[in-house]
């Protein structure tokens, strides 16, 4: 599998400026182009390549780097303009794309490998570019009608980059970034925006739970937009599930402001309808619905309230538990062993050199701290055999460490 | 402000125990009790104090860390049982407690001290206790109706144990933690949740950013509940906010996906209703409202799809940006500087003595791997004047590091 000597990058934001520095330091003759003059020629000072022109060589692939709302546009007139070119993109949602080039470029299409390198951050831009974006990062390639020698060329681009390729279908694709990317920014950004509102003193009082929980909503408005609506066909269900689940859960905690009545007059068929959008089964009525009915029905069917916020928690625990850990191992793989770090000059620094010299493997690390204050704790993940020796090491040393055990 | 001689602690759960090590290591004189003997005597062989008995002397301070939908009682029964000493719990809600230890012991009420130490985890339990698990921790106290004696005591307790204690109205706690701890932690179980029906190569797709979201939600469900059902009050109108955006994102994800047609048939009023839960002004109809005079409403009321989401990612944005740094500083105060980490024994190891022989102080890192590949990517938050030398010294030592700009 050879890589392509020269590649035109279409689109000098931060995955296209990335992925040209790459290539670039790689040896491979990249030329940008950006409706933004200003934005090619910064990339291009970046180091990431030669800004295009008219009269540049003919490139062997082009990179389709530009908003997901004129991809389809802009890769139609790349394969027109490089009838002989690979053409691919790095959109992160693929049936729009691949339905849309289809249609308008017909035969042509086989020259198009839809892409996605799953590396964005919450900065976006040719100055947040990093030629090793793309490094540790899945590519998912989605090589649909393409051929086998297209589809190979930008599998060369990708693992060039160090990203670990992964083939999926376009719906197969766009189903997943639903689930473990589109609904997660969703619910990340609701959250994020009620704390608006929010009094400072209150607001102070934030851990490391919500901080975890939002950081994605610190993500682009226009980008998000153009995704969301791209792969609306599969957020939208996951929404609407996501919609039920919570409605369940506002309903139990009305029921308990108001007192434990679950069935009162007029809720009582929205009752039902709520309840059953949770995995409880609803027994339908022997007699024809009336209220009355209703009110019973309810009562026969109906968890309790504090039995649904317990189905909500533990669904979430299930859910929770199939993201694997590191390298698809399970996430309990690892031992953790927590060490206090005071707030001083070059503590971080100091544990670092500590845990380096006992030359244990530390396979993943957390830094909590509380805004308030001064100590934070890190918690590191090595494997279990090797946890006590490390607690003891940085023990020895000063460092107030402690093995976590997990219950 | 002295720390109480003898302190009993009742429920030796992972609160519990962990405040017991510390004051036990404090030189303080710590009694166990819990409805389990075995879990008490656990807590005891973990060094946390003496397994209570009937002749111990009476304690100074008394610390209930019993489940939330006990509290009251125990709390009501350690006031009768010990007429001298201070009491305090450390139940993350605490309008419930306050109002049922009020009804229940009225003047007794004055040696109540109600507390929150925030200062949880996902594990459980005495074996998942440690004595520094308040060391930089936010402790909330609510000196509602206490004498100032007796929350000195719960302060020097707190201060002792390493944490900063905060004092807030518990109305003011419950809609903080409602808004800041609550509400992330329902909408991280129902992100959680929708991850269990999907297949395994999508789950695989599953980056850092869901992985964010929802790590509260491996908390315990049991817990959870109690949480939640005590504070429905606060939590419930948060939600039904929520719930009023997700609809609008709903909503306008349907339009989307139906065409565009906004105010079509029987969704006309729907749509109406809930556009006016985002910040649109939703101008009166000059005429009666007929379902025609709600399509023209709507077509001039309702923002197009495409803002609705646009506003939603805005929202978040201007939430997240509200929660500060660490020490409150705002987030962007300090410079990143992203190291490579290759996935060999030791690799980690070897970054940290790098970086500490450079002698910069890091202020905050974060660790981002894909489970699929090897390559890990190590982010360095030092301030700005030292990010580029920190650069150059890890870069001479043969390590992809590199400044991130912020755009």
């Amino acid at each position: 599998m050879t890589l392509p000597q020269r590649v035109r990058v279409v689109g000098t934001g931060l995955l296209g400026t990335s992925l040209a520095l790459a290539l670039q330091a790689r040896g491979v003759d990249v030329t940008l182009a950006d409706t933004s003059p200003t934005a090619a020629a910064l990339a291009s000072d970046m180091g990431a390549g030669r800004v295009a022109h008219a009269q540049d060589e003919a490139p062997d692939l082009v990179v389709v780097a530009a908003p997901p709302d004129v991809v389809v546009d802009v890769v139609a007139a790349e394969l027109t303009a490089w009838p002989d070119a690979t053409v691919t993109d790095v959109t992160s949602v693929k049936n729009v794309v691949v339905e849309g080039v289809a249609r308008r470029c017909g035969a042509e299409r086989c020259r198009f490998v839809p892409g996605h390198p799953m590396a964005g951050r919450e900065r976006s831009g040719a100055v947040a570019a990093r030629s090793d974006l793309f490094e540790g990062r899945t590519w998912v390639i989605c090589p649909d009608g393409a051929d086998d020698a297209r589809v190979a060329d930008v599998t060369a681009v990708a693992q060039v980059c160090g990203a670990h390729v992964v083939t999926m279908s376009p719906a197969a694709h766009d189903e997943a970034v639903a689930a473990v990317s589109h609904v997660p920014q969703v619910a990340a950004s609701l959250v994020a925006a009620q704390l608006r509102e929010l009094p400072d003193d209150a607001v102070a009082l934030s851990g490391q739970g919500v901080r975890d929980v939002t950081r994605i909503a610190a993500s682009d408005p226009m980008l998000w937009t153009q995704i969301l609506a791209g792969n609306a066909a599969a957020v939208l269900p996951l929404l609407e599930g996501v919609r039920a689940s919570l409605d369940d859960v506002i309903h139990a905690l009305s029921v308990i402001t108001s007192g434990g009545d679950a069935s009162g007059g007029t809720r009582g068929l929205a009752d039902v309808a709520v309840v059953g959008s949770t995995s409880v089964a609803v027994t339908p009525p022997a007699t024809p619905v009336t209220q009355d009915a209703v009110g019973i029905r309810d009562a026969i069917a109906t968890p309790g309230p504090r039995a649904v916020l317990a189905q909500t928690i533990a669904g979430g625990q299930e859910g929770r538990a199939r993201i694997p850990g590191k390298h698809g191992a399970p996430a309990q793989a690892y031992a953790s062993v927590a060490v206090v770090i005071p707030d001083e000059p070059g503590a971080l620094g100091r544990v670092f050199t500590d845990v380096g010299e006992t030359g244990i493997s530390v396979e993943d690390m957390r830094l909590e701290h509380d805004d308030a204050v001064a100590a934070g704790l890190l918690e590191l993940s090595v494997v279990p055999l090797r946890a006590q020796t490390l607690v003891s090491a940085l023990s020895a040393r000063g460092w107030a460490a402690h093995l976590v055990e997990t219950a």
